[in-house]
């Protein structure tokens, strides 16, 4: 079938087409209209994290339309839906036997499954239990990137207990951030947005922030619930510190060094330093239906699957304004 | 009343005698018998936080008999309660209305307060919900550290929701340590006690600890929870990656240095770091209830109040097995 592969790191893309193996018990193909291009996409295909195997097919973010699947499926030809960020998971470990998929060891990820991404004519999902129907109120090329940037910000809303009396900030206005702030403030709570750029401002006041601090550090104590999108080395002391008492800082963006957090921080007001990876298929699905009933989706820039590596190029420039998404 | 003061940092103590003011309508005189000698009562002897004012009465861990209270108290005259370390909190703020008044800003500290602490004949209390009833089953000597030991250690698995199937470190067996065992062990939980020394092995046993590590790092892996009750400078990341996923690392001893923590340890298994201070009025009456359940209480060393300068040079060397409690 049709794949948009790299043969080498940095690219270029190239159409080639592949055979497939015959459809195991659990696994869908979908035939692919939109992808959604994530930094993690143009990372592998650059071969930034020395894990990549060439030729290389990117994309974890797929939207379309189930075309064929094994016996165990449980889903509909013609049916509308999301291959995401985890391929699947071992089913049989105490996490996933829990619900808590997402701490599973044996986790399978799309990103990284080497030439079976979204860029795809077809992508074939690992396991249907990890593929999301998407609510017929949601815009296939928006709600693409929900499948991986939507379901890292949404769990920690849930798992973190965050309530909608509480004051949350989202560190970060871009692909992770703007979905961030629109989550949160559906979820009720009075939301800041924390950003390096000035021009951002108005676009997270539209994403539904009440605040936006730009190029400054947040004061002590004016937060229950800061959300980290970014992979920068922040002054974590000080958004450790801006946290009000019994508050919790979560990254979901990866820095560089090591955190550095003075013990007293923690100690007076009793702060909690957390982090947190994507979300379980419960947890995707729930915030699948939040954001039709709440008309949350990325804000797109979409490119034709011809122009995949000037899309990529605008993602590699971190340029995108939000979320890059290509139509097959 | 009688005192034991000091009047300038390191000591001698001296008995004074000193007129007290009437009681206010929430104070409680309580008569002490015995009172508890914390690591804090001789750091501000010694001022080696450069917040003590003399002449300075230390004690913060005392049980007594209630001699004499304000209109607005409803204990009973002879009744046997323990002062313990938090004083009194403003009840008016939203932390202490929502029931989390170990985050109130106004929070009073018995061991701040200068010359109101529990080495004296007695101790008037600030605030009666704050005095605590000792449970019958609890001998006085053995359950003054409990007051603010106990107090510190205990809260930690109620906060965090540790269950009894969980797998727990205690990493010091101390003062605090060798209670947070006990606690841990009563809660239903395997126990891992690390110490840095080897002939206290046999003792944490005792304590309840399943197995004990001593003077090597914890495997990765290993914990769902770890309380650490240390001053000392660890290897944080080390007990950070000794989590099972999802664990939680809670400091309730205060290293010097900023820990350093991977962000990537937080981020794969979600890991949690967060540290604990000295429970509420309810979460202390939760302890003592459940102390007096499971015969949990401090090994004391006693000393009588004659010779409390020895008493305190025990624990100025930190030599205490495993806590000093002075006789009235």
């Amino acid at each position: 079938m049709l794949r948009y592969a790299v043969d080498k790191p940095g690219g270029p893309v190239r159409a080639i087409e592949a055979e497939d193996p015959p459809l195991g018990p659990r696994e869908v193909d979908v035939r692919v209209t939109h992808c959604g291009v994530c930094n993690t996409d143009v990372s592998l295909i650059d071969d930034v994290y020395g894990i990549s195997r060439f030729p290389l097919v990117a994309g974890h973010e797929a939207v379309g339309i189930v075309e064929a699947f094994g016996h165990e499926v449980e889903l509909t030809i013609g049916q509308r839906v999301g291959v995401g960020a985890v391929a699947g998971s071992c089913q049989a470990c105490e996490w996933c036997l829990s619900g808590r998929q997402n701490l599973c060891p044996r986790k399978d990820l799309t990103a990284v499954r080497g030439d079976r991404g979204g860029f795809a004519g077809v992508v074939r999902a690992g396991d249907w239990r990890y593929v999301q129907p998407i609510p017929d109120a949601l815009d296939s090329a928006a709600v693409a990137p929900l499948l991986c940037a939507g379901a890292t910000v949404f769990p920690p809303l849930l798992r973190h207990g965050v309530r909608p009396i509480d004051r949350v900030a989202v560190v970060g206005v871009g692909g992770l951030g703007h979905l961030a702030i629109q989550f949160a403030a559906a979820w009720g709570c009075h939301v800041t947005a924390i950003s390096s750029t000035a021009d951002k401002e108005t676009d997270a006041r539209r994403f539904g922030a009440h605040d936006v601090l730009v190029g400054h550090d947040p004061a002590p104590g004016s937060f229950d619930f800061v959300l980290s999108t970014v992979p920068a080395d922040l002054p974590w002391n000080t958004y450790a510190d801006a946290l009000r008492p019994g508050g919790t800082l979560c990254l979901v963006g990866v820095p560089h060094e090591p955190l550095s957090i003075a013990p007293m921080t923690l100690l007076t007001g009793e702060r909690t330093i957390t982090a947190g990876n994507v979300g379980t298929p419960i947890e995707q699905r729930a915030m699948l239906e939040f954001a039709a009933r709440h008309g949350i989706v990325a804000q797109t820039e979409t490119y034709p699957v011809a122009r995949i590596d000037e899309a990529l190029d605008r993602v590699r420039q971190g340029a995108a304004r939000y979320r890059v998404v290509l139509e097959m």
